[in-house]
């Protein structure tokens, strides 16, 4: 925006995080004029309502209840929304007004990106702005400026890791202090790491947000949100865990996506990780980005869940990166969302099953397993449990994990978990 | 370079990495011109030997023993220095020249950047031309491109973690296999993951030069490098690393710096740190970073110690965004080496004594440390071994562990090992 002398810029939203851009802008200025030459400016910023009580000096903001006026405010150059996860559906509508409005859009809605990505990256190409959404992802991790700016003679081939904070902090009080999953998600909301309504976070949604976020930086891909079907977090017991470390290996709550050409490899649920593995010591509230190159082998990149601050502060950069771009990118660089082909493949499986302790059972289940190529890789008899003996197996080559569940169960044998491991 | 439509680049070095960077710029010589307009071309290579034998195909390349007819041609723009750490003197003065000639440079030179770190960035700064240096630190992680591109609204407090690969495969070789330093070290060189002449990454001399080059990154401080003492990770035994083991923590080869205004707080060498901490989980001849922001929290970035394609890779990065550019920046963010005052004191630390098995001789040290008004957190007794029996303890609020050995020295207590701990 090299050739303005003064931009102004229209704020949606003054919660925590706008509040904390707004501080960050203010302190800036001087510096943003001094780097780039140009002033910046709040020109507006729309609240939900007017008269509340907020923790920031609204000394020289001017609020309003009305979107259309900064939306359609020609005078205003960039929009900053920071409206948070509720009335994503809503937020980009307006996102997609603003940018037919030729106003640049700094985004921080990892819903709204998520499920519209489609929509807003055409609309901010066709009308020639800035869509910049690196707060969306990686909390305090400055995962956006690395895939950006980094790997430029590389390709990368997969991205992987820990991406929900809450699910981690649930899976490391399980480990640690031998707790259900429902009593570690109740101190992880008592911590205030987990929402009233945890779904989203317990359910692989978050994880899968993140991810189509991180495909669009990495991947170059747009990969549609109803095409992807997470498994649960919440289907672990702690014996499971147990025995995950017995064998070596953690179960973690885990988001990995790998593309080729035009296929896409997803899966977001529990793994079993090996110990050494740094996803594995990935602990509490934190999270951890795995990318594997085509030559750059495995990087990580680890640090706390998303905070106000964070969120914030990437979004000042991308403001100070819009300023300091001389020209809109002319380029569409990703592939269309309908040439994708999605597949949620692991190859090998943790699997746990309670038996009657009968002669012919292991022949049963061996059989079935023999039946679709599976190998056996380890196979552990536990201690006697209440309806029969325990056994726990990791087996490699599997095809397709239901039909073996299907046609286990058609020998009587449930499968208590079926856990990919890596 | 925008106003550019042809930049010639001047290659110094034809080894493995500026092999790899050749590919990589012929690869994308077409992609550059479409993004940035720039048509680039290699105009000369200096290399040792003109008839040696190369693993790449030399047709196109015009190559010179001549240094001269690289760093005193007009017509080349742009040096990229992939010249290895041998002769890092030399180097310094072939780029200090190149700049003087209005040529911007590329810097692979980890030696010569720590060293000369002043004298090259102030006469990028007077000649106004492009520094870059990102392929001297990281290896596969993009460090410097995090570092470039976030943080705009916060202040970075604190860069640590394992900088150096060959260190620490051998400290897990110790821990892992119970191998001495020196039998470990011998497998890192069968491993090609140390050199013939390990000094630089045993001594933590390597370490400290990743660390003055991040603090330029990180800190906008140049810190000299006769300033900073590392100490050697070579003075561990193995039942050090039990002890710590037994104590909840694991010995890492750290490296450590703090700014605040004018002060730096440096230390480089062996480290308890706390086994759950994402230093002490990482293993083999894998590398971690770890920034601290005011802000942000506690970051981690975490892969592969450096190999011939992450340096091109971000050499060629380099590239690009100098083509990228729209000028040169007309600023000196660094704070004067001279007005940096450099401390080195961490205040809690591991002791272990063998002391003869008398009475008194526990009184005598724990007066020892009240006199220094020294803190014992834990102490441990272990099993007697030759000489006496085993003492070790965990202490805090230690200001000068010196003063402590001596006078420990003087009641005849002869301190065995003298770590610090997180």
């Amino acid at each position: 925006m090299k050739e303005h002398v003064k931009v102004k810029i229209g704020l949606l939203g003054l919660g925590v995080v706008g509040s904390v851009l707004v501080s960050l802008i203010r302190q800036n200025v001087q510096r943003i004029e001094h780097e780039t030459g140009i002033s910046v400016e709040i020109e507006k910023v729309f609240v939900r309502s007017a008269g509340k009580k907020r923790d920031i000096d609204l000394n020289g903001l001017s609020l309003t209840t009305n979107i259309s006026e900064i939306i359609e405010d020609p005078d205003i150059d960039i929009i900053c929304e920071c409206m948070g996860g509720s009335g994503y559906k809503e937020t980009f509508e307006f996102l997609q007004t603003a940018m037919k409005n030729k106003k640049h859009v700094i985004l921080s809605s990892k819903k709204a990106l998520a499920e519209y990505a489609e929509q807003l990256l055409f609309t901010a190409y066709i009308n020639r702005v800035h869509l910049k959404y690196d707060a969306t992802v990686g909390g305090g991790i400055p995962i956006a400026k690395v895939l950006e700016n980094a790997f430029k003679g590389d390709k990368l081939l997969r991205i992987s890791g820990i991406f929900n904070a809450t699910s981690n902090f649930i899976y490391t009080k399980m480990s640690s202090d031998n707790q259900s999953f429902g009593e570690a998600l109740k101190i992880a909301q008592e911590k205030g790491y987990a929402e009233n309504d945890p779904a989203d976070d317990v359910d692989g949604i978050d994880s899968t947000n993140k991810l189509i976020i991180l495909s669009l930086f990495g991947l170059n891909k747009i990969i549609r949100r109803s095409d992807l079907h997470p498994e649960s977090f919440t289907r672990i017991e702690i014996r499971d865990m147990h025995y995950a470390n017995e064998l070596g290996y953690r179960i973690k709550p885990v988001a990995t996506i790998s593309g080729k050409n035009d296929t896409v490899d997803y899966y977001v649920g529990p793994y079993l990780v090996p110990s050494i593995h740094i996803i594995a010591n990935t602990f509490n509230n934190n999270n951890t980005i795995v990318l594997e190159g085509e030559h750059c082998g495995e990087l990580a990149f680890y640090g706390e869940g998303a905070g106000s601050f964070p969120t914030a502060s990437a979004m000042f950069d991308d403001l100070v990166n819009i300023l300091s771009a001389e020209k809109v990118q002319n380029e569409f660089p990703f592939t269309k969302v309908d040439n994708i082909n999605i597949t949620n493949s692991p190859a090998k499986y943790y699997w746990r099953f309670t038996v009657k302790n009968e002669t012919g059972i292991l022949a049963s289940i061996t059989r079935v397993l023999a039946m679709y190529n599976i190998n056996i890789e380890r196979l552990i008899q536990k201690n006697a449990v209440e309806g029969g003996i325990e056994l726990v197996l990791l087996t490699s080559n599997v095809n397709s994990k239901i039909s073996v569940i299907e046609a286990l169960g058609l020998s009587g044998i449930k499968c208590q978990a079926v856990i990919p491991y890596l």
